[in-house]
Order: C-alpha cells, then sequence, then structure tokens
C-alpha cells in the first residue's frame, strides 16, 4: 500500500484521480492539496463522491508520500516544485506540459505508456501526456517506429468540453455548446510539440507537415480523432504492423469494428480502426481525454512504477450509453 | 413604419427582440442601446445576425421612438425609467419583472393577451409577462375564469439553460449541464407571484397552495409544465372551457395530441392537452421561454397596441427537429 | 467463485451485468444466452468490451450454474422458466416485472435491499426492482416505516432514453428526443403497483392517491424524482427519520446538498435530499436507472445472497461530467 | 400568387418545405402527396403545426401546379417522373440525387445559386444540391472559378441527425448518438462526385484528389466543414478572391468572426471564414443542412425561378441558443 497525494484538487483531471486512486487497492489517498479549498470536503466540489468519503481538502502537503500528482494548470508545475519540495524517494507525475519536452533542465520521462514502457517503470518523474497527443501518437507512432511516415500528416480531431478545463468561458456555456459545433487553434494546437518530439525520436528523417485541426464537440467526455496519410503497403501491412506495436498494449487495441466516442468513454482505452483508401492510410483512433488523455494514463504510469499489474484500479465500467 | 428602441442588447431576450424587429414589416428598429457594447456591431454578439445586418449597438438613446423595449435585469427598469425619461407618446414595455404586481405606483398593463387584450390594445405601458408565469397562467386561467379552481395545484415545469441568462454560472457550465437534471427554488420561485395575481383577479376566493417545482433541464430553450388539480367535470367539460377562452387566442391552441417541448422551439405558440384520471385535470403546456416566454409575446403586445395584426412579424419557423 | 448466467444479453440491462460480471472478482460468468446473438462476440453488441473479453453469446444454458440473470422483456421470465429448469440450488434474479407482485403462485421476493436485506440474504429468487419504482420508493418508505404518510403523494421524475430500451421507436430517435422534453403515462405508469405494495407493507392503512407524472428526459442514463407530501414534523423530525432508515444502506445516502442527476450517473447509488415547505416534505432522490435501478441492484442482491460485500464489484467510478 | 406542390410529405426536408411555403407571401400550397399519410393532417406528423393549418395529406396530385417539389427517397425521382406526368409548364425542383449529374439524359440544372445563379432563373427543372456538396462547394468554387485549385484537398465535415433522415437505425438512437461522435463513408461519400462535377466545369484541368472524412455529430442540424488546401496567395488574397465571388450572393456571406455551426442553424445561410497558415489556405463553412442544403435553397431556386425577391420567405430567425 504506498502513499499518494495530489496537488490541486479542484479540477476535472483532480477529479478523476480522486475517483479512480480511492477505490485502487494498493493507495493510501494521504492528502489532496487545494488552497483554494482546504478544509472543504471533496465531496463538495465532486459530489457524485457524497456519502462515499470524508476526505478533505488539505491545505498542506506531506513530503514524503511515495507519489505525488501534480494538477495544476500549465505552466504552474515547474514553480511550484521549485517552492515545495518532496522527499528523495517520492515519486512525482505532472499532468500539465510543463515536462513534456525533453530538455536538459529536467529528468522527467515522457509517460506514454505504449511509447516507453521500459523508461517509465525506472521513471521517478513522469510528465503526463497530453490528450489530443495521446490520441493522435497512438495513431501514428507505429508507422513513425517503422520509420514508415514519408508525407503530410492530416489530422482531424474533436474534444468535449471537459477538455477546455472547469473554468467558465463563451464556449463552456451550456447554450452556445449544445449543439454546436467549431473548430479552434487550427494547426497550431500546443500538443503538436510532443507529437512532433515522439515522431522525431521514432523516425527522425520525417519532415513533412503536420497538419491538425482540433474541434470543440458538444459533448463534456472524449477525443475522436482521423489521421490519414499516404502509406505504401497495404491495409493488412498496416494491419500487422500495428497490431505488433500494440500486442503488449494493455489498453491500446486494434479492432475491425468501427471506432466510435461512446466505445470507450469513462474507460482508460484507446481503441484503433485502420482503413485503406487509394493510397491513403485512414487511422481512427478515440480515448477519454480525462482518463487515458491524463489521469487514467497518470494511474496507469504509476502502476508501472511501482509494479503493480498496469491495469489495477483502471478496470473500469465504461459509460457506452 | 413605428421606431422602435431596445435598452439593454446583449442578453438572451434582446436578441431575440432584435430578430424578431429586424424583420418585423411594420418597424424600423432606431437603436439598440447597451453601456457595454456601445459601437460594435450586433452581429458580434448576436452572430447568428452576421452578414445580414451592419448595426451598431449604441451608447446614447432616442427618446422619442414610438415603442421602447426595456431588456435590462430584474429590478433595474424602475431605476432606468426615472433617469432616461422618454416622450409622452412613447410605449414602453418592460420585459423585466419591477412591474408585474399591480401597484397605485404605476400603471403598467400586465402584458399576457390571452388574459388582457382589451387593456393592452390601449395601454401605453406593458410589464410583460414572466417566462414560467405565462406556461402556467395559460394553463390555469380558464379554470379560475370560470371559477373553478377548487383545491390545491400541482405544478411541475422544466426550463431550459436559457432561462437562467448569458451569464457564466456553475449550474449553466456545459459540462454541468449536459445530461444533467435538478429542481431549485422549489415552492417558492418568483414568477408564483404573477401566477398567484392573475388568478385572483379572475377567482377571488381563490386560497389553496399553488405548489410548483421548477426544473433545469438539459436543453438551451423552452418551457414544459405539467399542472394538476381536482376538477369536477369531466374532461369534456374542461375542453369545452379550454376552447371557449382560446377561441381567439392568436397562439395559443388546446391539441389532442401529447404535448412535447419541440412543438413550440422558436415559435411563439403555446400548447396545451387536457387528460382526466379520476378527480385530477391534467393540464400539459409548453412554450418558448425566450418568445411566447418573453420577445415574441413582447411584440404581440407591441402589436397589438399599435393595431398591426396581432401575429406580425412572428409567424416563425419552429426549430422542430 | 461462483458461476453466473445471464438469459438474454443483448439489451441495456444484460449489458451492464455484463460489464459488472466480467469485472466482479468473485464471479466467473459462465454464459450469456441469446437466440437472437448466439455464436457472435458481445463485444460485436456490447462494444466498449472490444479488446477485453472474447466471451460469445450462448445458444444454450448450463442449467447448473449458482445464480441467473433473467434480462428478459416484461412478460417473457415466467413462460422462460417454465421450458427451462435450473438446478434446484440456482439463484435466480428476474430483472423484469413479472415476480414483482406478491403471490401465492410464486416465492420471489422484491429485490429492493434497502427495505428487505434479511429476506434477500435468505432468499433464492428474486423480482429485481423497477427503476422508477427504485427511486420513488427509496424516497418514501421512511415514511412508511413510520406510518408518517398521511396525505396523498405527487410525485415527477424524469428518466433517460435507455428507460424505454433499446428498440428503435419515434420517442428514441436522436432528432425526435435532442433537447426536446414530455410526459407519458401520467398517474398510471406500472410502477406504480409496486410503490403501493411496499407501501401497503410497511403501513397498511395508508389509502390516498399516489400521483405520479413520468417524463421523457433528453439524456441516456438516470432518474430524478422529486416527491412531496404533507408531513407533521419539522425538517429536522425528517431528517432524522431518514438517517436512521437508511444507517445501514450500502448505497443511498441522505445529503444536505442539493441532489442533482450527474451525482448518480453510472455509479449504483441512490442521493436523497430532504427540505420543508409550510406543510409539505419535499423528498428529492436520483439514481442511475440501468445500475441502481437495474442491473447494479441486481448484483447487489447477488452480493448479499451469497455472502459478499454488499459492494463488491460495484464501486464504480461515476461518470460526473 | 402561384401553386405549389410537394412529393412525399413526411420526411424532414418536406416538412422544411411545407414550414416555408406556408408562410411564403407568393404561394399557395396546392397540395402535399403522401401515399403513406393520405388524409391525415399534416400537424400529425409535422406537429409543430399544430394549431396553425388545417392542411391534410393529399392522396392525389394536381399535375397542373405551378411549381412542384420532389421529396422522394434517392433513385425514386426518374420513376416517378415517369408515372406522374405534369403541365408543360409546371417547373420540377428534386431535392433527391437523381438529376444532379449531367447527363445528356435530362434537361436538370444543378441548383446551386452562387454557382448557377443566371441558369437557375431560366430554367424549368432543378436538381437541388446534396448538403455536404453544398457546404463543401461553396468552400471551394471560387478558387476553383480562378483555376487556383493546385494539389489536393483535405475536407472533414460533421452532419447532424437529420441528414441520415427519418427512418430509425443503429445510429439514429438516441441512447447511441448522445455525446457520440464517429466517421462514416470516409474518402467514398456520394457528394464526393457532385463536388467534383462543379469543380470540373470551373477548372478542367484539377486532377488532385479531393480526400473527405465526413463524421456524424450528436446534434440534430447543421453541417460544419473545414476544408485546406494549398494555395500560392497571401490570406488578403484570397479574402478578395472570396468577396468577389459572393458579392451578389444573397445567403453566403465571407465573415471576418470564426465560424461555428449556431450562427447558421434555422436559417438559409452560409457562412464562410479563411485564414491561412503557412502554405495552407483554410475554409471553415456552415449551413443548416435541411435549409440551405435542402429545403431552404429548393424555396431560393423556385424564387429565382419565378423572379420573387431571392430572399422571399427565407428572412429565416435562427435559432442561435
Amino acid at each position: 500500500m504506498i502513499k499518494a497525494g495530489i496537488i490541486g484538487g479542484a479540477g476535472y483531471t483532480a477529479g478523476e484521480l480522486l475517483r479512480i486512486l480511492l477505490r485502487h487497492p494498493d493507495v493510501s489517498l494521504d492528502f489532496v492539496y487545494s488552497t483554494s479549498q482546504a478544509g472543504s470536503k471533496v465531496s463538495a466540489i465532486h459530489q457524485d463522491l457524497l456519502g462515499e468519503t470524508a476526505l478533505k481538502f488539505s491545505g498542506s502537503i506531506n513530503p514524503d508520500v511515495d507519489v505525488v500528482f501534480l494538477c495544476l494548470g500549465h505552466g504552474n508545475s515547474i514553480e511550484f516544485l521549485k517552492n515545495n519540495p518532496f522527499s528523495k524517494h517520492t515519486k512525482i507525475i505532472d499532468l500539465s506540459t510543463d515536462y513534456r519536452m525533453h530538455s536538459q533542465d529536467h529528468s522527467f520521462v515522457y509517460g506514454l505508456p505504449e511509447f516507453k514502457k521500459e523508461e517509465i517503470k525506472k521513471a521517478q518523474f513522469i510528465a503526463n501526456p497530453g490528450c489530443f497527443a495521446t490520441a493522435i501518437s497512438l495513431a501514428v507512432l507505429p508507422l513513425a517506429g517503422e520509420k514508415l511516415l514519408k508525407d503530410e500528416l492530416h489530422i482531424n480531431a474533436v474534444t468535449g468540453a471537459t477538455g477546455a478545463g472547469t473554468s467558465l468561458s463563451a464556449t463552456s456555456h451550456f447554450t452556445w455548446r449544445d449543439n454546436n459545433f467549431s473548430a479552434y487553434k487550427e494547426f497550431e494546437h500546443q500538443h503538436l510539440n510532443e507529437i512532433g518530439q515522439s515522431i522525431q525520436m521514432l523516425q527522425p528523417n520525417f519532415d513533412s507537415e503536420v497538419n491538425f485541426i482540433p474541434n470543440r464537440g458538444n459533448f463534456s467526455r472524449g477525443i475522436f480523432a482521423t489521421t490519414y496519410t499516404n502509406f505504401d503497403g497495404n491495409l493488412e501491412d498496416a494491419k500487422a504492423l500495428y497490431d505488433t506495436y500494440y500486442k503488449d498494449a494493455a489498453f491500446t487495441f486494434v479492432i475491425e469494428e468501427e471506432v466510435h466516442l461512446k466505445q470507450v468513454v469513462n474507460t482508460n482505452k484507446c481503441l484503433i480502426n485502420l482503413q485503406k483508401y487509394k493510397s491513403k492510410l485512414l487511422i481512427t483512433s478515440a480515448i477519454d481525454n480525462l482518463l487515458k488523455g491524463a489521469s487514467g494514463q497518470a494511474v496507469q504510469n504509476m502502476n508501472l512504477m511501482f509494479g503493480f499489474p498496469e491495469d489495477q484500479g483502471l478496470r473500469l465500467k465504461a459509460s457506452y450509453f
């Protein structure tokens, strides 16, 4: 039984972590740190936990926990760790963008288990991937792994309203988003950096454009992505490639059926479907942005780091309908 | 062609007024007054008007218009009119709660055309009814009109997210409201005052409880209400009563079919269905909260006040699916 | 480890049972019987299970399993059991209406654990309650238990589209139901029988009307119910009563916070809130219609019957947003 | 005042036609032909019309009307016209795919007013464009018109559930579609033929791929499309091009603001936004699939054919929230 702490407990990703860790058989949740909510019950914010836990948000941190999850706003983790040192043995899993790009300045491992499982097992510090980056990387890394990306990538993905966080904004208002659809940050989404870095590691000679249109969907959870590019082989070649790449994956499955979003909502899974049309290989992928795209993957990383079964606490019942 | 002005142009009801008045054959929209938006195009806020109108929000008021609509927050109309006098001939239609309760202090007529058509035609000042009050009053006034309310009323109604206005709040966040349902202000909603006042006018001896449970629905527009009470007659008696009461109504129809919300969304209609079970008469009613429950009814009142056809500018195409 | 079978595997409740039982530590799923789907993978229908299980629908039944769940259409269970005898030791949990009304003709126990826990523990045959009946009974039984129901009950409840089953119908079409709302079977819903029977057992002298307006909501899962009636005590009296009644309940919690639907979606919980207004006690309750209202409660009953922890396999992560 | 008839009156497009034509000042609706509904009120199917019209579906056809709209299933119009000849002067507007491809065998004009306004004015027979084809053609024709398409087109578009018609299917069930997202007919949607034909007419030398991923959105109405391709000029060049192409368009507007779907829902408009990123020009376009994508455009064509103002009967109030 390890002791875990959560930093920044009021947002969506912290809430999902709480829900998972409270039910994880190998974890004792030591504290949930929130300056804004200190002293109040976690169930006051995460109200599905009413009746289940008397846990309160804490205004102080136990620096001696075995693992700590940082659920801070992007850009705040570096500063936070400077001001709040943890024990030498404490493992840190950061859910922000702060440590996702490799650098001399830090030793965080990029926590995409399908890509870096062995490094994650040995890591003390993990930079948990972005949600779009997870859905898209899982769609293209098998190709990059065989250096088969030969041309531009064309990616269109749609995310739910939880992707934009708990803060209120014009585009998160129900009357705006209900039955609406829109694109944003076309070609310039910040997750392109992560995706590009992962591709480069596997196929350093790849220098074509990665064209990415992100969209706002009128649903709460999930990412659905279609990615296509020119591919020389046939569909069977592609399937063999992907099957091989994901043969040991705990949560990523290549399926024959059409992928749709609710196959994965409220689970830690990524489902992938492949189709070939003339010269194009189409890869469809779907994840739950808060689970495989954030908190579920963070726990998956924790499981790997501590030698627990990779799916411990993560065999979640989908909310399929 | 009359000249019209709108005070407070950035909210939902002002937006709907704009959409209607811009297409109304007898109205020239003189100004849309908004201190916060003065100088910017109305289509910057009400973006469905992009390409249709170059009209801008105004920072000043023409006190000489033929009619002015007040779309201010509840409680602000009285103060506003004190500070901003209009011409003697200007007709004023207030969409707030400020003048809905009869009082020695003002001469506003309660603008429910099915109830007060002749007074409205002669009125200079109109207090436009509340949305819940409209849906519920139209369900019960035919009974009160015949002094047949003899017992408690049991009312349950659900409103869309536009009912709570444009301001951002926890319960208007998409991720909260999507696929959610909740009740609020049970037994104590402010529209009970209006409803009670209208009943008292018709049936002064009525002194039973009006029990009202309002709900937040996960849709954008509309109010759906079920009302039941003990009723001595049979179903045919009730139908005859309602048919008579609404025989001259321009937008309220008693139907044989089950009422559902999308029959009226994006229209100025109220549909009513009657059923009898043992001693109970069940009245189901539905309106669009922003049209028959606000801006559409305001224009209906304007039409009556100026002698235009009652449905001028209001023969709106429903958004049935 | 007990062996379980499911009869009728293609619908919503069978799907939820499958999801729960596949992850239940004390259960081995022996077969999922479906004549229409025999031979095909369960993941072909319940596609969130893709990648997780190779289980197939079976065209034959093992009559020797420890427990069997009947997920047949209402009216088909009696006939089915006549034609398909099970071993003497096999426990049967029927999710249909067939055995919910007490009768000399059968020995099924009504499986509402908060009401009949001790009988359930000893039962071999369980009639699993209806979804509306669960949400409403949990709202009123504490009063009936103290014989404090003294007057008519006024109940309004809304259910998601899964409440109507998987079959396609006009009111289950997306374009009809999206952003829509409607009532149906007013005062005459079939679950009134169950509710009345449970009340009568506790308070045989109760003879007032139970007025119930069911509604179709534009969401997929869940039931939200408001119930009010005259109550002589004050709010604290009511809370004491409910707290006592539910002090040992595994999934039903009386909370101070306002109840809203998503607090319970994808969980086996029932949340209850109490308010007092003048003479009226208002009880708000919410459940997931497919879990506490069907398959979750069925597994809760199984746990009680086999002496497993009552919440085994049911500590489900909510889909709160 | 012209006489109009509708063939096939029970579907979505016929319903929208009805709603528009009943309010059109220059049209008298002569008959709505439906074999399945003959004799019943149109308001029994199109229930938003309850209280507004006593019109009934007809089992017979007046072959002498001035204009007839064919709202039959794709593939049935040719056969229908063979068996049901109209007067020589009757103008025919077909909403199916049957006559959209140019052929020696027929003299239907492709009814996209922004593309063929002068031909439409003189036409007797119109093939009304498909919904996706409208949204996408309006995004690319200004480029083709100047022969500036030089490379592959990459198109992603999402349509609402009304796009699939009124028939019940697995993917039109509320519980499937609610909060879901999926792609279908990738690279092979039937509207690619229309789009390709229109491009070829303007730029016969274009021979690159038109890559199109259609998606099913969890909303009822509307199409939102993003299209990008390599473009040599800068953003100002593109804007000048589009502004010129659409300077006389009655419903298509190039806007500076981001396009989102609800700007156009329940209107006959198409909104277009342009962005440039490195070598790529991104064109975002949105329409209501049932109006500009079907019935609204059909009436727009009728207006042009009869010399009415192009927007007669089509100045519709949006359902913006």
